[in-house]
């Protein structure tokens, strides 16, 4: 199964628009495929200039390590070196916290990942899970 | 005049309307805005999965430089050595032909720049003016 | 609202002489725009050569993020891993302590920052504040 | 003979009049010391947002080699592979043509170097040697 732009657009849309319902500032949302590479982002108005980058660090390691935002963070609090060697060998673009989320099929493989930034972690996450489960797919924060 | 993101998402609707006008191949369209950053991206189905870096990169460019991807390409044609030295200081980010257009306001300055990619270089072009000319913005390809 | 070349240069001027005027060692100041590229910049006699990346480090990482030093250095105390993966995806080019100052607008909206290194982080800051002040502009430390 | 931040001010003062006087574009001036290191930058209200890297990479070449714009100019025209060799090993900061200008003190020792982009290259340069003879310094453009 292959992730479509049309199923991209309505995960950032309906992201975003979890964010307003839950107030929470200006998010930025990409989604990558499963290769890791950009299908579509959007950045709303009043966020920082730099929010792609972090949206994408966040997505990218998802997919890269085959492994969420939560599960990373726990490694990276548990073992930080092994987290920074891993950002050493993916060029330093991994965001190893909550607000990268992981899309799976039905069969359970990967074929693309979320990533959001502009709240808390926390939050970040809760948006792109309901963007996520509002476009019919199913993923892991 | 700060480019919003509604602009941004008008300007690649537009421009993949008129590509699938023209019977251009697979579009990506990005949008920056003035300092260079990215507001939004769509990549569609069936273009190649390293499109978002070509479509930023006649973006980048053309914003840094304050100079539209037509004139980088002259420029290049001209003097090799020194857009290949401009990339240097540029983190080897800029892709200098068509399909890297300015967005100005009508005062003249520049708000941001659209980058276009799947098609030839000037088919690229023409479907970002499209797209820009369609939000009501003057674009400078 | 763009801040200009002439805020910059005061907002350099009253920062050092607020340097002088606290006795503090020779600064270095630097402005960037809301994007996050130099505006202006000035390196007091008897500095250290490297100045010019710390005094940008600190400016840049506090537009592209949208958070002032004082914010960035609580982040990096809580969460180290997070801070060493921003600068990561930003190209190591951030330094999270005091003396990064978010420029805002009577709106609020983030129009720049400025930079100062030399002395402490809190005297640098304290420094950027009085220029900024000086220039009739708000700045978030 | 160390290079101060009073002259460097001047040289930008002086050569951001001369290019006002030839009714020159929006210049960008950078003035390094002689282990090329930067002092001060200016960037005129309407330049691009780029133009402190394309500023320093034309005054960074010149102190690095101790060749001035117009000699790398010659050189990367000659012989395009050595001037892409030499951005190699200085991490592609040059940028090879005129406008990056050599100060020199009365004995003949490099002190450090203008770098002034803007218009075209050869106007730049001559904006330099106008800024650095008005602050009483020789220049070799």
């Amino acid at each position: 199964m292959t992730l479509t732009l049309d199923q991209a657009r309505s995960i950032i849309e309906h992201t975003r628009a979890k964010g307003r319902e839950m107030a929470l500032k200006p998010l930025s949302v990409v989604v990558l495929d499963a290769g890791g590479h950009v299908l579509a982002f959007e950045r709303e108005d009043g966020a920082a200039p730099g929010r792609f980058a972090i949206a994408h660090g966040k997505a990218y390691g998802a997919v890269m390590l085959g492994m969420a935002g939560t599960a990373q963070m726990a490694r990276a609090e548990q073992q930080a070196y092994f987290m920074a060697a891993v950002n050493g060998v993916y060029g330093g673009q991994v965001i190893p916290v909550p607000g990268g989320v992981l899309l799976r099929s039905e069969a359970g493989a990967v074929i693309g990942a979320v990533g959001v930034t502009g709240d808390t972690s926390d939050n970040d996450a809760e948006a792109a899970m309901a963007g996520i489960r509002a476009t019919g797919l199913s993923g892991e924060a």
